[in-house]
């Protein structure tokens, strides 16, 4: 997402729509003259969001202008500058709070996803992230997680196939199941198998899948398992992608020497506060300098 | 929102469609059958999104059928039964993540709002949300807010008019914003001043405002003020809500005291973890008790 | 109601695609041509719609100038000049039929509120509209009984909690459903109760009623209700918005002085008929004045 | 419009989130009972809007049941029963304004066409309306026009081209246009001149047009142009449609003989008071009858 | 339609949206600077879409600029240049499928119409198409055909009444459903009655039809037909047109003096492959030229 | 796409509305009464569409029954009977044109898919689609597209990278551009690239590309080439997709036995017409049978 396609624009404005509702009742008669202010974080922190910010202003009022000091994915110092702005202040004030609160939310994210990515440091194991995501704001927080230092793991339903337990407990045998997915979806989708055991494990790599999930599994298993899974995939010339999940800040240290490709973990999404900017308005003093 | 209207039907549609996109890839053949299903919660929490699920499942497929065993704002003990499932695998499996995330958020919402308001327990202060919420989702948010026990502040900008910092900068002084307000507003819309200094609160209650938000002032010089405050009111013949901010966990227990009516705070909004449940499908034994 | 928020950008859009279906078919060769055009009232009114007219044009043709001489809330003489309009000829007469509707319409509230708001003059009391506005143009129509010198009653059933009738009737009596809704309810939200005797009233106001709606009372009545509505309020510290409904431009001379505070009327929403613009193109001649 | 489509059905969805916003605030706890409710017609009235308040209050539950008692175009008397209505009070309470506006400004205009219409009576010629319709509401106005026994002209700029004062201003000559237009349109759409004067009218017919308004011309002019206009028809084999404007029901006497088949006027849409309905919850002793 | 009017904007939103989905993944990081591309057609043909192509490529960044070499409608030879663009690489590259996706269909049509069209040469018959177009695209296709010299049949239900077999089937007689449909749609709406035989036909213009299509008919049977149609309706001092289907450039010749007004085939939308365009991005000795 | 999602069921609604528009002129009395109907194909052909059929028919009226005779993906010998219907006629003739319409649409594609994947039998060639789709029928090509035998490439930009001519005449190498893209996409995603030469495609598959795609290259070079693909992706231990375009009936034997895994071609979407299907009412006599 490098550019802000016709869908995401539409969701802008929605979110502006929820917040202005009826009409902004707090707007007075001085408010249409034009005026500078800036957003400070009050916070250390991974900056994201900046690419939505210019957008929302301008559907408010097309004369505003948005400096962005920080892209997305670059560190910030509490007290330092994240953008100046100028513009009529009523057009300010009545996007403020909801610029602000999606690009508090993404940098939330964007900061916690870098903490944990830190842990992989000389590894070449990656972060991912999984569907746990806000609904409504799925595009926006993988956005966030990829400045964060982490890769993205599917978008959806609809981009790759993932067999789960819930999917095994009803379903055909593993085999059987990546069998008939082969057949069915798109040649450019991989399948991959959430395994619950080193035998599922092994029965979906033999099955061609492109990817296995070892789900919460201790890493004396997966250190086991990880060398038999690559020679079953060596075997049949594939490459396996093999991912560990229930994993925490706690726990990783053991799970770096286990041979795995990938950590997928929902928590710098689903666990992680909100950084605090705030839109400031800039002093006449401010103004001459 | 007792009721699920069209405009919410409408957000809940496109949950799904954030997540299914072209289609889901996973489904198997096996997937037409009929199957029982149950949410397990893995954490004590306050429950909430019970209103939303069955609207989620019921638009992927008429006939399934969803029994919520907890209403919205009970609490769940760890290990509790949610709710129990009954439709066909593939409408339930398509239709999983979404519900879960949203009600796994909502949940943390109320979770994080109960305990907050658990310290106010033997006062007459309420706790009162932010427009702090994350975009797309604010009746949602607001929704488990109330559901944790806290009531709502405004739900956007034109329910309520709300003089803030920024506008007192460069607007015109508080008496001659808020006569102008009073002139222009709904006469059904309540004029809240943010006031920085208890001067400013002063100038407010006198010039009617009919509640003031102390922002960030120490729980001494609340005190003081908040007798002068209902003495200006009084003499006005006038009733003043009374708010403060700044306050968390670790200093709540000084503001107690100081008369105030309420205490806003976003923390349970923008900073509570998501609480984990599982859908499991039900085993044959277990669909024979 | 200001600025054109992303919302009312999108319901204009909706009105001209109503107006032009698949597409005009009366467009011919010439009409790319640039044209200068004016509107011109056929009557007396208080215009209104000004703030909606250029953006309805530059939607069809960005290079299409609009100079309104007029704003919202000012007089029009019969046979003034409302605005001028310089572009493509297609382009003018395309949205020309939408442009007109929308502030014929409005204007015709607008001057039917300003003649009621006349009748007031002189006194403290305001006149209110109500929520009997056409579907889908309520935001539309409170702006122009706004700009015809009246004031908004509550937006929508979600910006102010009002007991009526049908809700006592089958509810629980007055005061339990006021406690009950202030507990539920946004803080910043107000309660009004729609009383059709005094018992009821008085029974409101010793609740806490933020106002109460004297439905079809006689002057006589009310006048003998409002000091007591006013004592009880002052005995709990408040004050209490009186409003009274069932007044016209027949009866209304009577209730001035009964100390009311307010009169809510849907007339000039729902009986006033438009006034009559034309919008015409410049002769050669006018256009080299 | 016989059945509600699907664009019928998203509309109506939009009027009642106008009126319901981010949730009812007015409903309590006792509101999820099943009531019996009706409508009541306080003026004798053309009734319309029938066919849409099922769907109304069936979207808001399900459950609610809706018993016409008039069909739409049927005559109503003052204190006559409309519908009678079953389901949850909450639900009752939130649809009602939206349906009873909806039926309320429809039957306003039914009234006021069934009025115009019966100066008619006796002759051949039809009442017809105009493109003059509260932007959004154009299909609803125009089937009440239709309900009072009124016929519709064109439904929008796009099934039938008019050529217009202003078109001929600019454009090229009458003759000129009615073919560049007959090479363009649709074969099935009509071509329409809007004549100021006799000599336009007929050079209209002569072109091949299918129908001229005389726009706002006397009668006595009229009779003399419209055997002129039949006759030049004849010479080209064809039949062609006579329209006037500029008609009311004070002169309205002096046309029925002049031999026109049309008379168009907006005023039943634009000038057209509401006809006041209201909604009763059923009392006890009514619900046992 | 010679405007992109607001709903077509929104089509053409939604058709980047579909290809775009959640963003564009093959998105490099030279692909910011801006270069110059140009479009060739690798067939001959008849050029359709230009008039959307420069919407769709400022959509996704307000800097592109389009230069159509060719209006919709002319010819193109294989090799020739239809366009030229310059912008950023990566908004070409996110916009190129959609805008050729759109203008290699519609060109298709219009000269598979233009051929069509061309067996008409000499003769005052038309070619008319049908309500047989791709779901979503009827406004584009049916420009296309204009495009390619034919003349659009109806565009929808709603513009013109047709009465078909199944109608006649079920319905009363053709002479009752003509009158019914008289007295019911607007008066500006033609009514065609699709005859099976000649008897059906007569009866259909002796009411009053001010078309008939006579449906794959043989050409002896029509020859006799069409003067008697010609006839009655000159006794009633109309004018109806006569329309002929089952056509095709194999029979077609036969038709050619029958006398009838239109041939309707849907061919040309239903039959008709695309037209291979391809776009290419300069070479930097072309950006030299 | 087993399910009718609410994004589709969206998109079938827009197709309803774009035909009815503003209501369907031509329905008469009559039309109220309940009837059977049926599909017959004219022509042999693979069936697609059913899927949606109901779906359609049910949203214009809930009481109507559609009992499809065939599921998509069968065969249909020309005569042969698709589906019957019940419903109110007025429904059914609504909804009929629209219905068709899609559906001979996609069993025209599905029909020529089968033919050219029937070429293919034997060996373990696969037939996949292509972007070039008809803006906004996407997902219903491509499920009609599957429905012939045929295996779908990527469904949009964001479900797998593709590198293509113009990404590589104006980026950096194929090598540095697979890479950025592996540290960029979602692990899930696959990374192809389009070659032109032999050279670039054994860059492509030794940079990691998951497939690539021969474009348009010719039989002899493909064999030569192949085989040396495969040993440099085994000398990395994964697996490569070998994809070949510019194929078509009449050079495909040439290229059965040159080892590749995919054909694909955008013919049977681009190029194909649709089946001929009608609907017809039941005569009284079939309705007794």
């Amino acid at each position: 997402m490098k550019n802000i396609t016709p869908s995401i624009q539409k969701v802008l404005d929605k979110f502006l729509d929820e917040d202005i509702g009826r009409g902004d009742l707090s707007l007075i008669n001085t408010e249409d003259k034009f005026v500078n202010a800036h957003w400070i974080s009050k916070q250390n922190a991974i900056f994201c969001g900046g690419l939505f910010i210019e957008y929302i202003f301008l559907k408010l009022n097309a004369s505003t202008k948005v400096k962005l000091k920080k892209t997305d994915g670059e560190t910030l110092t509490a007290g330092e500058k994240i953008l100046e702005l100028t513009g009529p202040v009523a057009s300010l004030l009545s996007g403020e709070r909801t610029a602000l609160n999606l690009s508090m939310h993404l940098s939330g994210i964007a900061t916690a996803t870098k903490k944990m990515v830190s842990y992989l440091e000389g590894t070449e194991i990656k972060l991912a992230d999984t569907r746990k995501t806000t609904p409504g704001l799925r595009v926006f927080e993988k956005y966030a997680f990829r400045c964060g230092g982490g890769i993205n793991h599917r978008m959806g339903l609809d981009d790759a196939a993932m067999l789960k337990e819930n999917h095994i407990a009803w379903g055909q045998s593993i085999t059987q199941s990546v069998e008939e997915l082969r057949q069915n979806i798109p040649w450019t989708a991989k399948i991959i198998v959430e395994a619950e055991t080193p035998q599922q494990a092994k029965e979906a790599v033999q099955a061609g899948a492109d990817g296995v999930l070892l789900d919460e599994m201790n890493p004396e298993k997966i250190s086991i398992l990880v060398p038999q899974l690559r020679e079953i995939a060596s075997i049949k010339n594939k490459k396996v992608i093999i991912e560990a999940s229930g994993i925490n800040p706690n726990n990783i240290k053991k799970y770096l020497s286990t041979g795995i490709d990938l950590i997928s973990s929902s928590a710098a999404i689903t666990k992680s506060p909100w950084i605090d900017f705030s839109m400031r308005f800039n002093s006449p003093e401010q103004d001459l300098l």
